[in-house]
């Protein structure tokens, strides 16, 4: 009873919600290990921080001896987008899957155990349903049901268009719980509709139903928008050693203690040290070194964080990055903002010729780099140290 | 010119809406055969008169040169309702589907040319759309549209459950004039939602959308609700002679004049004939007889039509029917009602026991059909002329 105790203990670390505990315990207890459900959209294959909060979750259930059926969209995938609203949803090819999975073999076997892990494409049931077998999980739920979905009720509400095969998504995610035999199934809190959707029909197939573990959205480096890459305040799990290092260095002191918790492996109790530490008067920068190492060390080994670390403070620290600098936020134009007009509205330079002039003596860096071309033109939200000369400074949040 | 005029006016009589008539015109000028689609359901193929408004109508397009599509809804034959919640409504095995469209072609054939009937089943190119078609298919029309339709946006107010799948079969409905290629859709005017989406999903797989040719509803010989098996107020096409006759006598007068506009195929002039005949006096039930005998003709004959009628008049007629006779209506109880006591409520006897006593003394008839079982139970909706000795005589609706 203790090892249940101390496996939900576990389990429930960090997560939003769980459904439902009772079940999982007498799942737990039965002692075989369980079938361990997640979702990949298979047109993303680069894999970033946020979407290790959930593979972390994956890693911890293979730790206490079950089995992770990692599962690919491939089926709505090679549909894409439909409606053909979504330019960037094009529908991808079999070959294009099978490239996009092997990207995504390289990334999480980085954090998972190949031996416990199992890479299923859900094309492997859905193209056998048929359009028969699709009209029957259509009748398995009703109108107003899905319309109980937050994001489709406002929409309706608003109205603005649905389109009648958003309704069939959930109900594919749901029969993928009855084709896998989903002991669980774990995603993010946005996913809450869907993933009870594989409880009801697992129900109406005569299985026990999964249980549902939600994990919190990892916000991204502004420390307001979700983690996601078209936002672009992500760090990439593939991304070189230095970049990963600054950007962890390059967030808020507040956003550190959120990432300790979402991303760290570190315990409990050692988290608790650091923030003890903190506010007995250690300098938070120091700390944040200790969560870019561990982060750098996990996707790329310890030599290179601490090659990576050596380097930061080669550039940074000994550089004179002061310990506090102005914060500010600035929106970013659909055409993006040369780098000249940048430093003006930071307030780092008096007029765009000015900072025309500085990038021309060398004396412009942002997160480190010198920036040589005066052309530059900043389009991609991120959030970046700029620095004129030795003495002017700021950390700006463009979105 | 003027034969594509009198070809409209063939068409156009007795519908209730044309859609659009401009492009039905264009389609008529091209003076290719037109492929004219109607569906049927795969469940039902005993046909009654309520059915022969559309079929007379595609005779008449076949008599104007063109190609009837007659289409088998066999694929959600197939389905069934999968909902589990229509008893009535099992999936249909092949071989069902088999042995009921050659009942359908046993009957069809009585008004409809063989040579230019093609008899389609769309599990032919349903089937073929696989669970990703009908994702797709479902991407062309959004959840509003959808609840635009009459029943469904009074049931979605109503909180009433609608099962997804129901959205999805006006789209299934409308595809199959995609696969058919169709040039025009007959149906019930009920159908109008669904006919119009085959319009809207033709222009979007590139055709001409089809036209659309609603005809009324019959009302069955209540002369109130639409004629159908399940009320039990109908004349199938495969009833003995004498049957249909007598069922066609048992109509109201004003009921005669509808099924004159909608099922007999005597000349618009012709009618207007005999409605100033009944004008100027003749007797209505003389003009019925004519009605009577046109039918039995079409589905028997021309000697079965004159031996139903001479037998008709010689049992009735001859019996002394009044030319006039009490009309009323009364409930059927859902257990149905013993003869003695609809007797009783008809006014025809003063009391059960009188009711049954007649019935011994073979009193009693109904239809001109002599009554000898004293429990004998009515227990359909009906349209019955109940007579007890020689003077005692009703017209009852019994529903």
């Amino acid at each position: 009873m203790q090892s249940i105790n101390d496996a939900l203990t576990l389990i429930k670390r960090g997560a939003s919600e769980l459904l439902i505990e009772s079940e999982l315990v007498e799942k737990l207890r039965s002692g075989r290990p369980l079938r361990v459900k997640a979702g990949f959209d298979p047109t993303a294959p680069d894999l970033h921080l946020g979407h290790t909060v959930l593979i972390n979750k994956l890693r911890q259930f293979q730790d206490l001896g079950h089995q992770v059926m990692f599962l690919i969209g491939d089926f709505t995938g090679m549909i894409g987008d439909p409606s053909g609203k979504n330019a960037t949803r094009p529908p991808l090819s079999r070959e294009q899957i099978e490239a996009n999975a092997d990207t995504y073999r390289d990334q999480i076997f980085k954090i998972l155990d190949p031996e416990r892990t199992e890479v299923c494409f859900n094309s492997q049931w859905m193209e056998g349903l048929g359009a028969g077998g699709m009209i029957r999980l259509a009748s398995l739920q009703t109108v107003a049901r899905m319309l109980e979905r937050d994001d489709f009720s406002k929409r309706y509400a608003g109205n603005q268009p649905i389109s009648i095969h958003e309704f069939l998504y959930p109900l594919c995610q749901g029969y993928d719980s009855v084709a896998m035999k989903a002991d669980i199934e774990l995603g993010g809190t946005d996913q809450r509709f869907n993933l009870l959707m594989g409880r009801e029909l697992q129900k109406h197939f005569g299985q026990t139903p999964q249980c549902v573990l939600m994990m919190p959205l990892l916000e991204g480096l502004d420390g307001v928008n979700k983690m996601s890459k078209s936002l672009g305040n992500y760090i990439g799990i593939d991304e070189p050693a230095g970049e990963i290092f600054g950007k962890v260095m390059s967030i808020s002191d507040e956003l550190m203690w959120r990432y300790f918790d979402l991303l760290s492996l570190r315990s409990v109790g050692d988290v608790a040290n650091l923030r003890a530490a903190a506010d007995d008067g250690r300098n938070p920068r120091d700390i944040k070194i200790e969560l870019a190492g561990e982060l750098v060390a996990r996707f790329h080994g310890h030599a290179a964080a601490r090659a990576a670390e050596a380097d930061f403070l080669a550039r940074f620290q000994k550089g004179a990055m002061p310990d506090e600098m102005p914060e500010l936020e600035m929106p970013l134009p659909p055409e993006g903002i040369p780098v000249a007009n940048f430093l003006k509205e930071a307030g780092l330079v008096g007029s765009t010729s000015e900072g025309m002039r500085m990038i021309s003596q060398g004396a412009v860096k942002l997160d480190g780099e010198r920036v040589s071309d005066k052309g530059m033109v900043l389009t991609a939200a991120v959030v970046v140290v700029a620095q004129v000369g030795k003495r002017r400074w700021a950390r700006v949040t463009l979105k």
